[in-house]
């Protein structure tokens, strides 16, 4: 997607070789025209799926996933972060290592939000090591529901998360990806 | 609204006589096109302020604003929440108690985006004792852009954080005020 690689280029901050900060448009100022675009092409890559759910996780990805939800007329449920798994019942859950932050939450999705009946669509704002697109992918695991893949902005292919989740047979379609980011310099793969 | 309240009586669920949950659509779950609907309706309240930037916080305010956003043609910044407030430089920062949740959060801003030159829409889901919203208010008073009001979707009137509020000269427009929540029967104002 050119529009994103060009904004990247432009308003992207590499922070050593493997953090890339989009704070101008999608982490912490949200362009919403530009986002309703993201969305909208990843919905048209899965508009044939039958998508019922889209699944994200709080609270970067919610934006992207409302404009896929838009799109596909399909309800939206954000994961929610918890620090301890103080609440077990009725709700799926799966835990996720940053490597950014040194640390694990776990997230958990309701029961009432997904069933076996759902097909299910994952969107998220990064793809890097994997670890929040594989708690999402054990959550819709656990609630029996049909997965047709993961919509992602931005992948950062040389941190390796999406290779052994397409390997699984995930289908991940990625607006954009980055093959590596050395000595500050953003190669587009 | 009339279909807001429609949906709060149907699909809301009463904790005590303080907690309303709205899982099913917006804190969880997200319709998005019911979303788009109430933040094209809050725009529309503001649509002749010149607002250029819509300020909430994450997760669940995030989805509103991006309605309001989009409806106003506006950018949307949402403000962070950080258990310690280690890093000051460079951002706005301001206090919220949960009274839910028993707990003090820190939200901030980068002064990157929110600045004087700056006309500025507060959006958030609920308005209960009105720490989020004092908070908002905070990060733009520091930012010294101009604020022309706030927009909520739910405001629970009886837990008292819009009087001070509007008191102090700020318009704040809520889709739907709840009186009370006594019995678990929902009065609307």
């Amino acid at each position: 997607m050119r529009e994103l690689t060009d904004r990247i280029s432009s308003e992207g901050e590499v922070i050593g070789s493997e953090i890339l900060k989009v704070d101008s448009f999608l982490n912490h100022q949200i362009d919403p025209e530009f986002v309703l675009r993201m969305g909208t092409e990843l919905a048209r890559r899965f508009k044939d799926e039958g998508v019922t759910k889209i699944l994200t996780v709080e609270a970067s990805g919610i934006a992207v996933a409302m404009a896929v939800g838009l799109a596909l007329k399909a309800n939206v449920v954000f994961a929610k972060k918890k620090r301890a798994r103080t609440q077990t019942e009725g709700i799926y859950s799966a835990s996720v290592t940053s490597f950014t932050r040194n640390e694990t939450v776990d997230i958990m999705v309701s029961k009432k939000y997904l069933s076996a009946n759902d097909v299910v669509l994952v969107i998220d704002d990064f793809l890097a090591h994997g670890q929040a697109l594989q708690a999402l992918v054990e959550i819709v695991r656990q609630s029996g529901a049909r997965l047709v893949g993961a919509g992602i902005v931005i992948e950062k292919e040389f941190q390796g998360g999406g290779a052994p989740l397409r390997a699984s047979g995930l289908r991940i379609e990625s607006l954009v990806k980055i093959e590596n980011m050395e000595n500050g310099k953003i190669t587009f793969g």
